[in-house]
């Protein structure tokens, strides 16, 4: 930190992304993307006409891109807010509905970004800790008095909650936005989104960089009341109003238009899912019952730092943490059918030589 | 506003970007952009095989993209930094490197979106006057004891400081960050981009959306010591660590390998500001000298408002403002030949029905 630096950011620990070494070519299972490239028709848009127009600025209120959605989802346009993926629509709602007087809460174990964010701009936050069996219990967030985050289906646990339970939360907590963080919910998940036309504060947070195989691209997006996403139009507005570029705004109204495609991408995902779990199960792994593009779970003998440095040796990523309740575990991100027998067989091969 | 945003955000006037009106195909030279396609090779790297990787991450530390600027202005990798637009460079300073404590400085007559910024993050600041000539005095930025910003050149003005000016005010602020915002240096201004080496407070702020031709691909970069770009880095980790698309690193890297290209636009676009200053005289406007690719002018005889209605029922757009000391100018960029030639020939057409 240089002596020109803000002293309130003296203590701030930022995200740490997963790694993406370069030494050699892995078996990618650490950052949950989609193992299938972007839909033929996203391909197509990325290399057409738009190029071109690239010396002119985008359209600041990305109107084609969010009736897209907006018909996908069944809302209006005015329901619908995009950004520079959902780490940005996330940015922007703790910056807009938490400050100093109301803080937010979230789970113990979620994103790794919510903690990041309230103290990047000094909001009080209450840790809510997820029950021994890692459950979100929806009773332990009524009258918190604060904004509530959570991700749905959560990470790095995959355990989701049914749209009647996150409805107790919303209406457990009338004076507050409860923000669902729905990166995984096409794996499996329930979506709250048709809730959102009952309860102005309930925001749904969705991604283009899981199910619509668009990571690289950077697309997010939140569906909630119109007065909530004015609120964020008006951060966005204020920070970076041409926030989603030409190709991304081409290739987001592309995907919305190839969901046929990105559906039957979902489903294989879960069959490769049910498959890893089984396999796993085989071997004596404990898996949580997972309804995201990922699994956590527990090697009967190797903690996950050593099965992940095992792992990582034979060429395959995976993702751990270094925290008590969380070290007998790894995060595996469902891949491609030949992605998992890989994973399968280094997991194999490292645990020969215990 | 919902009942839900932070009350701290009730007087918050967000930033209003330059109309886009799609009624009908208007000459645009209302908001700076260039009137240069992307070359040839942007082009083909948007269009190449980068498109197939949508579905990864994009590389979190943007190596390749600050190693070509690196080697274009004669610095390390570790003095450049790289982000969604030079909007968001602003945004991550006002956030870096402002405070209650340490507030901001910047011109009263400048680009809009700084008060904006300081607004949003509560950041006391200083309007500085320009002198009744538009001009930006360097003496009036001593000890104000407080971070400093300004464009250089000047927006809307055109107007530029010498690289010894803008030395003369980060001498004279030793102790806060000096930041000048350089979007529009490629059109005849001199950059302090050398000077970063000699002084740990200067931050030179550019973009790719003028003399690229990027607008719509949203790059903007920031060249100044290792310790201010980390600190950048800091509150980038802390956001959005993900902030550059595929896509956009793609076309970006490749810009810069097509410098040629672009400075024989940024020569024609002087040659034909030349050529309007030079027409517009002809017509008893008076017009700033500019050094950017547009520039500030008064008609004889209709108030900035008026001629900016008046060309906009012809088809052309411009800008304007509605504050005392800019009522009488417009704002036009520099386009192309045809371009410059239609704006004259509306100019013409209104002043008839004077």
């Amino acid at each position: 930190m240089s002596r020109y630096m803000s002293a309130r950011f003296a203590g701030l620990n930022a995200y740490t992304p997963g790694e993406q070494p370069r030494d050699m070519d892995y078996v990618k299972l650490n950052t949950n993307e989609s193992p299938f490239p972007p839909s033929p028709q996203v391909l197509a848009a990325v290399r057409g006409e738009e190029a071109e127009r690239l010396n002119l600025y985008p359209d600041p209120e990305c109107t084609a891109l969010r009736q897209a959605l907006a018909r996908q989802y069944g809302v209006e346009k005015e329901n619908v807010f995009v950004a520079n993926g959902s780490d940005e629509v996330l940015n922007f709602s703790f910056l807009a509905f938490c400050d100093k007087e109301n803080g937010v809460a979230f789970p113990d174990i979620s994103y790794g970004f919510y903690p990041v964010f309230a103290q990047l701009y000094q909001i009080s936050a209450k840790v809510v800790p997820l029950r021994p069996d890692f459950r979100l219990a929806p009773e332990d967030y009524s009258n918190l008095g604060c904004t509530i985050v959570f991700a749905n289906p959560n990470a790095p646990t995959g355990l989701a909650l049914s749209a009647a339970q996150v409805e107790s939360m919303v209406r457990a907590n009338p004076d507050h936005v409860v923000l669902v963080d729905e990166a995984y919910v096409d794996f499996g998940g329930e979506s709250c989104v048709p809730l959102t036309k009952q309860y102005d504060n309930l925001l749904v947070c969705m991604t283009f960089s899981k199910s619509r195989s668009l990571a690289g691209a950077r697309l997010g997006f939140a569906v909630g009341n119109a007065a909530l996403i004015e609120d964020l139009e008006k951060i966005r507005y204020s920070t970076n109003p041409y926030n989603i570029n030409r190709m991304t705004m081409a290739a987001g109204i592309a995907a919305v238009e190839s969901d046929t495609y990105y559906k039957e991408n979902c489903r294989t995902i879960q069959e490769n899912r049910a498959y890893t779990e089984e396999q796993l199960a085989r071997r004596g792994f404990s898996t949580l019952p997972s309804k995201a593009n990922f699994i956590f779970t527990s090697c009967p003998d190797m903690d996950g730092g050593a099965l992940y440095r095992a792992l990582k040796q034979r060429g395959v990523l995976v993702r751990y943490w270094d925290k008590p309740a969380l070290r007998n575990y790894v995060r595996v991100t469902i891949g491609s059918r030949p992605q998992m027998d890989a994973f399968l067989a280094a997991v194999d091969d490292a645990r020969k030589e215990i």
